[in-house]
């Protein structure tokens, strides 16, 4: 869905994908072709459509709360609601630097997803985004791993370090402001990854995930995935070229892959 | 990787997206920087292309056990590993319907899945496939759901039913051959897709379910996800013509998601 | 659009993507907001709706051309119309090696495609298809190319030939049958590709086109697109294992892309 | 190609893609099989390698123009070059609101994109974007278009505008500089778009178009794709809510296609 929010002629827009996964009492569906308890995922859809027109607003966190807690009431059946908010960025155009109220630019690369699991009395809110890529062109090395007859990976203490960072965070507790505790959040990772010198992915992961816990005392975890995108140097010499750590083949496959969960203890 | 076996002149391929995911006593590495215990993502890459080169055969779901040992019994700071293997399907060329010995060309959409998971003891194994779009048009309805507020949706006893099949299935014990109790797994799902009167996507892919535990004893529960690829009918009473259930248009989004885990009891 | 053909219990299906661009007398809503001329996208959708349930049959190129002159004669601002056809392939289900009347599982990757391009007194026909994977294991190499200051590649006599085909070839004659006609060029490209003993992407495609033309007396040329997608064989020595041109590593970029057209002198 | 610039410690990156297809006398390479006279895509692309390394600077299209000089001096049989870059837009992350020396995180959606094509004594120079998401919220409308038996779509002076933007335009002299006229077209694009009161996307097209000659005098024309990425007001009356122009979903397929080049007369 598309929602346009308007205060006089300044417009505001959030585009969202919902995707609703209800589980329940619905075994004799799949066991006796009995449909008297099912409810159509095209009338899921409706409901989506007509709590987005009357209740959806600037923040992502209340609608999907609002959503599975409807599905919860509304029908018997239901006993755990899936809710997963996937929001695409928009930016304002700014002609001659001026914001501009109705007209809108496709922001960064990367989505803001937010992930609701509900069942009676409990509900679990999750925060993040995906995709967006980062890159530091150097305070990163990666030295002293494991040498055995596998390893043909050279050490170095001055390398490009590129990922497209997935991050999600639990709330414990809910914050004043969903979105500016998101923003301070977001804000956290991006200055530990720049600002910290990089002994290897796992410990900017780990920097990152701390940073993150002291910026909001609302999030008892922080899981980050954090995907390899290898840039590496290309080998100059047989042209007579020296290439003083200035030119990199970005490589998607193969990859490594580095995720890890940081907590409060 | 692609590797090719050579049978005199006759040759045979299998290419493997190979992903291997680590866990165990990394603390230090994320904590303190410290990467004496890391095995490089290069130097994993490594192992799977000695491994390959080696031991790779024609079915994956030893190469993957291979896989997981190796890692576990080399490197005593792993505990748990996960090996998935992904598999693009090719089929042999046939000029003049003769298979031609070394010529081949993309097979189906879709691709095979083996995921094993290993720790010190325990092996689990998974196979499957996923992306496999399957169609039928006839012998397929959707009556008698909830109908509230939010239901537009018309019954139907004819409707075209079409999704993108994924599934995967646990072996509790070891068959003979993998990859033939594995075709007799995927022709039995096809067969009762097919044959199956349909009142619900949940009915049929419980049917789905039991025909494939019937089939095949070594294995002790199937999962099934079978998204509604929407294929709605075409009103063109607007333009004088009546459509007889006969044009449709495939839809993506928004679109029904019906999953289940069949086991047995 | 999906079309579902009914002939008593057996069923067939075709599944298209129709696009239509219009050329023609349009300057004045570009130039002055004047709409008084301009057919409705969303109007030609439905027309495209309307004639599919009609009169779309078996073969795409009758319909690409009835398609361009409805609008060439339906309205006369339109000077030049571009119909684009692109066709999923669909495969009956078998159980029990028995072709099923009404169900259907995802083909080949790779789509036919049919271009119309008509204007008043003239159309154009071109067949073909995009996006088919082709493989051979030998019966390649690449050597005697130029040699200098930037060649680092190895000459080979042996190497894995892999490329993802793209084929469009032009009609200058109705043939008795199209899909007769193309699925025999189809089979004629393929047979070159898999006996040619290839020295070069350049020869083989000119192989392939030959092959084509000698096939099919009613196509006046052809055009193939071979992008090089290529298998790398790994490297192994610092490991101790010798890859006996074995196992290769697929890799997408960068790589070369061959192309070149065929036709009768 | 990722390459680093260093001033001192702030740094600069460039990530692009490059292209080079080549033409000229490679007859008997497909005729003959004789390679002779073919410069191996390998080798091409250590030439764009060692270039990059060497040559590469903040613009792209001097770049572009190099490599394209340098195929055409050093092998005669070559005869015309047509060299693409497309290049991924990286932002500087601002801790603190600072911008950090070496610190990059992905930007907007849509890259650049420099075409140039030079054969002996001629250079065209092609620059523009692709995949640019742009949208308003009001402004748009669509009225007064042809009306017949097909039409269904309804008239509207208050619609949803959005398109994902594709733009190219064709220098007649050098510019000064050629990054700081691209972002003046740029921008007069932008403000066009959302400043244009539209009747129809033809006549948005147009005015962007125009706007774009008024900005940079270098450029003879430029070409736009519109495409449609309808937003569609979702009827709610059916649940007895009224939908006052706030809620859409944007849909894919089937769109609608607008393109037209605007040239100085």
């Amino acid at each position: 869905v598309l929602k346009v929010f308007r205060q006089g002629n300044r417009h505001s827009i959030k585009e969202l994908e919902v995707q609703v996964m209800l589980q329940g009492n619905f075994e004799t569906s799949f066991t006796k072709g009995d449909n008297r308890l099912v409810v159509a995922t095209d009338s899921m859809k409706n409901i989506v459509n007509v709590l987005a027109c009357e209740k959806l607003g600037p923040e992502n966190e209340p609608f999907g709360l609002l959503l599975a807690e409807h599905f919860l009431r509304t029908y018997r059946q239901v006993k755990r609601v899936e809710v997963t908010l996937s929001e695409r960025i928009w930016e304002r155009i700014c002609p001659g630097r001026k914001p501009h109220p109705h007209s809108f630019v496709g922001g960064v690369a990367g989505r803001n997803i937010v992930r609701i699991v509900a069942s009676s009395g409990k509900n679990d809110i999750e925060s993040g985004f995906a995709d967006l890529l980062i890159l530091k062109t150097t305070d990163s090395g990666f030295e002293n791993f494991v040498r055995d007859r596998y390893t043909t990976l050279a050490e170095t203490n001055d390398r490009v370090l590129a990922t497209k960072l997935k991050a999600s965070w639990v709330y414990a507790r809910r914050p004043k402001s969903f979105s500016k505790t998101n923003r301070s959040i977001i804000d956290s990772l991006l200055a530990a990854f720049a600002n910290h010198r990089s002994p290897s992915v796992q410990s900017t992961l780990f920097e990152m995930g701390q940073a993150a816990l002291r910026t909001a005392s609302e999030i008892s975890r922080i899981h980050l995935a954090m995907p390899n995108q290898h840039c590496l140097a290309v080998n100059l010499l047989p042209f007579g070229v020296e290439n003083k750590n200035e030119l990199f083949v970005p490589t998607d496959e193969p990859h490594g892959q580095i995720e890890g969960t940081v907590s409060r203890h």
